[in-house]
């Protein structure tokens, strides 16, 4: 008989594991839309979409949109195809982002762009994005089309907002905000907000899991972007200093040159603009975001916009959902360390 | 006083004067919403849309929802949000398109993501698209939602078939009808069948405005490519040989390879694979559509088209718009010679 080791010493760690047992069988049933709706009788279509959409990707957004209805106790099926929808947006921005950044690997995997090239990566992302408006409109609902469309523009308006602020060191923490406000929560914040569409719940209601989302949604990338200069990440399938080799301007970033020396300035606006970007340069930029506890008050940061996504769902009665979303936020925020 | 000189010895050329005289008017209007709309408070945005925007377009898109809601006697407004909608849906496509390509001139003018880069161009074609679907949603039309949704996605279906079928010269006629059926075709019927949505009217008015777009679109891009091997032409802003030289296979070139001897199937997969683009291939294959009458029956296939899209509006009244609709396809199969 095997001995069964207890870790008993060792307090669990938050997880995303609750949400996505929570949502298991809805998810399986919004997979079952995702596949049939990506198929096309271009056979390139549902290979290339299907290289993303089955490539490892933690299904964050749609998990929110079923974690959110059973919140609500709603038991229906609307929300299958528009949880599917959610992530045909996703997918289709990420599909334009990898061309954007000509990127060449998402998730430990070579890009979309990297195996069939530009020009495909843009037309099936055009076609995804077509399909997920598709999909609302066979749900119906003009509010959820409108919530959707809403925020697919707030998403591409905070895209051309980052390209514009390319490379600029001084870009501050308000207009930082203001980007991935709009490229990431904008859609974190929708794909909760519909699941009190379709539930028909008071707009009260709807405001709270909004605010949840696009709470949720800032915190998550303030912590993605703090583990990028943590270098023993890698749960993530994002390796540590990509974003400073490609010389994204980030939180750790911004208050590490607004907290720097002028020599410290100096270097960042170098490494900011591309003219420093080696192994060496990247160890001395992680030496200045600790330096600085620039890592330490973006998680912090990261912290104060969970804590509002937790207070934003309070109203909700307790049971499992909350506790999974609770804990989902929790997992949000720990997952740099 | 000065004399009037009446050229009466030539007879009058089709004309799409008599259509953009009839919407005139509401085509003002449309172009408000446009202006309007296309705002961001993201500059970049509004500067580069506008530049293609104003950039000397015919807005036959826009144009067709206007005359067709004239043809069915709607004097209401929503037509002109749709209208503006289906032109935003056109433009983002150009933009895609123009990267896609990797073009540098459209309507003589240098192309925007020649100007400002690929990056830029296909993020503010992802909020042209997302602004086209809030238009939609504010008019509040499932029916038209569902109408422009699937001609979306049918178009990203196209231009990703046209991909997979790039510098292939055995083609074939079949496939090439698909592909512009759906890349040009599509908008055109769905611009046009709105407008019967937006009037009320019973399901075969519809499917005859539908009809009459969808052949105006096929007559419309085979011109187009018979235009680009006619070495006169140059009054739609496009020089001859362009198509040629990207090696894009059009039904120029499909009808002159099947009925060419070996020597110019030889001529033409090289040409077409990029290997002979000289303007003395060019010259050679002019000479090769012409000798095979690959030109004239490009433009037979035209007018086949062209008389569909007439006779799918016959059984309307006659009057103005009629008449402006019947002379704008008679404009678009003769534009060649």
């Amino acid at each position: 008989m095997s001995a069964t080791i207890h870790r008993l010493d060792q307090r669990p760690a938050a997880s995303l594991d609750p949400m996505m047992q929570l949502v298991a069988p809805d998810m399986n049933l919004v997979n079952a839309v995702i596949l049939d709706r990506m198929q096309s009788e271009i056979p390139l279509i549902p290979e290339l979409a299907g290289h993303l959409i089955a490539g490892g990707g933690k299904r964050m957004r749609p998990m929110l949109t079923l974690a959110s209805a059973r919140l609500l106790g709603y038991f229906g099926n609307r929300h299958h195809r528009l949880a599917a929808a959610v992530e045909f947006i996703h997918t289709a921005t990420l599909l334009h982002d990898d061309v954007v950044d000509g990127s060449d690997l998402r998730r430990g995997k070579r890009t979309a762009n990297l195996i069939w090239g530009n020009p495909a990566s843009i037309l099936v992302g055009d076609f995804l994005f077509s399909r997920s408006f598709e999909l609302m409109v066979e749900d119906g609902s003009l509010k959820v089309l409108k919530i959707l469309s809403n925020a697919s523009a707030v998403i591409a308006e905070g895209e051309v907002n980052q390209l514009t602020a390319a490379r600029r060191v001084d870009l501050g923490e308000e207009r930082y905000l203001e980007i991935i406000g709009a490229k990431t929560a904008a859609l974190f914040a929708a794909a909760c907000r519909i699941a009190a569409v379709v539930a028909e719940r008071p707009d009260a209601e709807e405001a709270a899991l909004d605010a949840f989302g696009r709470n949720l949604g800032v915190a998550f990338q303030l912590v993605d972007d703090a583990i990028d200069y943590v270098s023993d990440a890698g749960t993530m399938g994002k390796d540590s200093g990509d974003d400073f080799r490609e010389g994204k301007v980030t939180l750790p970033v911004i208050l590490a040159y607004a907290r720097g020396n002028e020599e410290d300035r100096a270097f960042w606006k170098a490494a900011i603009e591309g003219r420093r970007n080696s192994d060496e340069d990247f160890a001395n930029a992680v030496a200045l975001v600790r330096g600085s506890r620039a890592i330490d008050d973006t998680i912090a940061r990261a912290r104060h916009y969970g804590q509002r996504a937790i207070d934003a769902v309070a109203m909700f009665p307790g049971g499992a959902a909350k506790a999974a979303m609770t804990e989902a936020v929790e997992f949000a925020v720990s997952r740099a360390y």
